[in-house]
């Protein structure tokens, strides 16, 4: 097979290494239908996060399975599957809580961005839809596996209900499908903090009512000017800046809910500040396996179509191109398709 | 009157100051019955929160009503009142939330230990009892005003519901009325993280089920070996050090509940310790007018006894030996009693 691997900062390769076999009684092998670069994925790409050996990189993904080790009961060979980004039984006490990023057999993906991948865990990992779905529904079914569900826990965990005032921080596809999330848990006023214009125009098209572009206090005091002096109800942070993070805490409501996404790097929070701001603050790696089902049938029904996010779409072998216009911000998200194994699985069901 | 006066590290006088009148038509001025020593006063006492000038100090308190202005409605002289440590007028959109200690008008009670105190915005910040209740129950009453409240928001915070296993960090007046709020809230299990002798004693009457004298990796290794392996559900955090915010972070299951009420000194939180932690953190001055009337309530009814905390009653001109014995941890919380305000409020109540 082909996978993408990342030598160091701004060196990705796209070569051939062994097929992943079933390794655990437990495993899935899929044929990658699609898959894309992560926002979190520039953090090594850049080298804020280093890496010490050649890794296998990608952890969003949907495709045709092509094996299943002898206990999976759920999973079947040829049905079409999305992941999530972190693997999990779905039956230890944490998941059984919602926490399955945080599952007690857990483990987070890598090596998704290759023509095949092995998913340990398949039976609590993956949901298989009951059809393989047309081809136009693709992008917006990758989008549930990380970066919808993520967007989605973002607004949960800030606490999103009918009738709310929100605020996303960050304009990339986590904060983007932060406002579809919010708009679909019924938000009634979403600020979104944006300053490009087709960020802001997919940030409208998604459901936001007003659009901030200026940041730190000038920011705080256009969302102080929006709600009656007070800060929002609910704070979506999805960038995992220190300046991002104050943006957040400033911006909320006494006694609102800050859902923090970005994954923080270099981020110490002034304990005392965020004492006195009476914010509730809840985040980390999102439990997408808990929304899965549901984010799947709002596709499927039509409802929802989170795939706008990719304004760039390439086959898996220009992967390297998908990180670079990312990183210089020419493109939101980057959707790769595996030409040959993309034929046999999703396109053909199309 | 007499006040007590802070003029800087470890110099408490208790002075001659001018009768406090009213200046607002929304005042009161209250004859104090008793008020005491707060843990966080300590922070300026050591040194820690310095002080630029000698500052009235105390904030904890319960007394007679003496003269109200003429917008007070709900007061009236002659009255037993509590009030919250925080000044409210209980109708601002952030009062309605529940969130009273940051009410849009609030400010901070300052100049409690003294014989009499003016209370701003009284008919949102005071409650009054039907009758003027019996000595015995004085120092409950006065417990109701911050000490009690603080730790009741800290559980409430901590999202304790029937059921659950709760972690309380700190031993102080405040985490042990942390134990007795999570009882009343029905946690089935309360570990109290406590050391001392005399403390675990109060923990264990105020209904923890379990002590761990352990502290820092020790403390979390048992606090794990307590909840097979997974950590508790809610965690009161009642110090206000990074340690202590530590501890608890590293105690919480995750998708479980921090709620912390040690005011942060010097606490820089990893916001991706935080993140991979998975817990919800909420914290901030206690809205004690929220709980006020239902906490009276169960003092007045004697289904708790939170003045128990007080360990050791003195006069109040006596008050720099009470911030010296808590100082040197001698006592858990000292009760201060006006000798002849006294006399015209509660004792002639009993």
């Amino acid at each position: 097979m082909k996978a993408t691997i990342l030598y160091g900062p701004r060196d990705v390769r796209f070569e051939e290494r062994e097929d992943p076999k079933i390794t655990k009684p437990t495993d899935a092998i899929i044929n990658m239908v699609a898959t894309c670069v992560c926002g979190s994925d520039l953090w090594t790409y850049r080298g804020i996060s280093p890496i010490t050996e050649p890794t296998p990189f990608g952890h969003e993904y949907c495709g045709i399975v092509e094996d299943v080790g002898n206990e999976v009961r759920n999973i079947r060979p040829g049905q079409f599957v999305v992941g999530s980004f972190a693997i999990s039984d779905n039956t230890c006490a944490l998941c059984r809580d919602g926490y399955q990023s945080s599952c007690v057999q857990g483990e987070f993906v890598s090596g998704a961005q290759a023509t095949l991948l092995r998913v340990p865990l398949a039976d609590g990992t993956l949901v298989a839809t009951n059809d393989v779905p047309s081809e136009p529904l693709i992008p917006s079914l990758l989008a549930t596996s990380d970066v919808l569900g993520t967007g989605w826990f973002a607004a949960d965990a800030a606490n999103v209900k009918p009738g709310k005032t929100v605020v996303v921080v960050g304009d990339g596809a986590v904060g983007l499908l932060g406002v579809l999330s919010a708009k679909q848990m019924g938000a009634e006023r979403i600020i979104a903090m944006s300053r490009q214009a087709t960020r802001q125009k997919l940030a409208l098209e998604f459901g936001a009512t007003d659009l901030v572009p200026e940041r730190g206090d000038e920011g705080v005091e256009r969302i102080k000017e929006l709600t009656k002096g007070l800060g929002a109800d609910s704070v979506l942070e999805c960038v995992g800046t220190r300046e991002a993070m104050m943006q957040a805490i400033n911006s909320t409501r006494p006694g609102g809910h800050i859902g923090y996404m970005g994954i923080p790097h270099g981020v110490a929070l002034d304990g005392e500040h965020l004492f006195y701001s009476h914010a509730h603050l809840h985040g980390g790696p999102a439990p997408v396996r808990r929304y899965l089902p549901h984010l799947i049938k709002l596709v499927l029904d039509g409802k929802i179509h989170p795939g706008k996010v990719f304004d760039l779409t390439l086959s898996l072998e220009q992967v390297a191109e998908g990180y670079r216009a990312m990183d210089e911000r020419r493109a939101i998200k980057t959707l790769l398709r595996p030409s040959e194994n993309g034929k046999r699985g999703g396109r053909d069901g199309a």
